[in-house]
């Protein structure tokens, strides 16, 4: 089980000290949604240059003009690029044949998916899938709980995203992912260190029992 | 009938360059997504610093974090910003929220809508509706034809996009949209201006007959 630092809202410089803070206890960084869209593809070079030992994961969220955009964020120096769910079917063939191409990942974002698009997009099995309670989803006073997903298919890989605290980690263990991606809970811990190391012996020891 | 002219594929400084040539036959100007993702809201700044006569539409195609990213947006010169209608309705409700705020727009994409979630967002009244069809399904072989909307509600006010050409301007006209989006045709025209002009004297012309 990885775990996956996710670096959202925060400027690259912060992000690069963050991840220089916990970088011995995360396995893959996540350049968010959020640094993507206020920096563009600089965040992804910078990333990638401060951190050539880890996967980048350029959470790109494509929905369209899929060959345009996996180029640019594989070119940027980006080992595992989102796109979403809801995405047109050709839209997620071409970024599989585009990470192919580069011998890169894709990860497939559910959020919004719903059961009759899942059967559609589980064809896609080289894709990660991640489980994700959305950050608005979050926020609004959801009875919305993780670690338990609509659907499972145990032939698929899967990482889980959104909002997952010291508290919550064990129940996404019952989903036995293989990545768990982890933001607020480090980067806006008082000791983003300790709650990266926390996470890290958790993952490790879980992966040990499973 | 306003002309949108979308800018996508290229540099900043293509893309104002572009503008600078159609300036006069385009109304509304949009920072496409491929910008966004390439150069972050620089990409935004500059091209309303270049054209701040026109409304800049920020194609942010906003699935989460919807706070931040129209902040972003807005505070960059975006007088539209762009969320999905997939998206969780927590989502576009923040998206119009913030939008208000600023005395900005939304524009909600259909990419993907089916008619329950149409149903749903209609709802969203002040939200400019874009019948949208994918860059991807495009270029594939795709039998899908704009201009036959699946679902329509005439109180709603609605923009077109996607690989519009003058050939099948015509057939949109009946959908009687707001707003005309225009990418290649104008883009990749050996004439850009004159490309430009056909779409806006014909939206002009068809705007006085309706």
């Amino acid at each position: 089980m990885k775990i996956q630092l996710a670096l959202d809202r925060l400027s690259i410089q912060n992000a690069i000290a963050l991840g220089e803070e916990v970088r011995e206890y995360v396995d893959w960084i996540e350049v968010g949604t959020s640094l993507i869209k206020e920096y563009g593809m600089e965040s992804v070079r910078a990333l990638k240059n401060a951190f050539p030992e880890k996967k980048i994961v350029a959470d790109m969220k494509t929905i369209d003009n899929s060959n345009y955009e996996f180029e640019l964020c594989f070119k940027a120096g980006a080992d595992v690029a989102t796109v979403m769910g809801v995405a047109p079917s050709i839209t997620i063939a071409n970024c599989l044949e585009v990470a192919a191409t580069y011998n890169k990942e894709v990860m497939i974002d559910l959020l919004q998916v719903n059961e009759q698009q899942f059967k559609e997009i589980s064809t896609f099995t080289k894709a990660i899938f991640c489980q994700h309670l959305s950050k608005d989803l979050q926020e609004s006073a959801s009875e919305i709980s993780l670690g338990n997903p609509l659907y499972k298919n145990e032939e698929l890989t899967y990482a889980v995203a959104g909002g997952i605290s010291a508290d919550s980690f064990s129940t996404i263990l019952v989903m036995k992912p293989e990545v768990v991606i982890i933001g607020s809970a480090i980067t806006q811990s008082a000791n983003p260190k300790s709650a990266a190391k926390f996470f890290y012996d958790m993952a490790r020891k879980k992966g040990d029992e499973a």
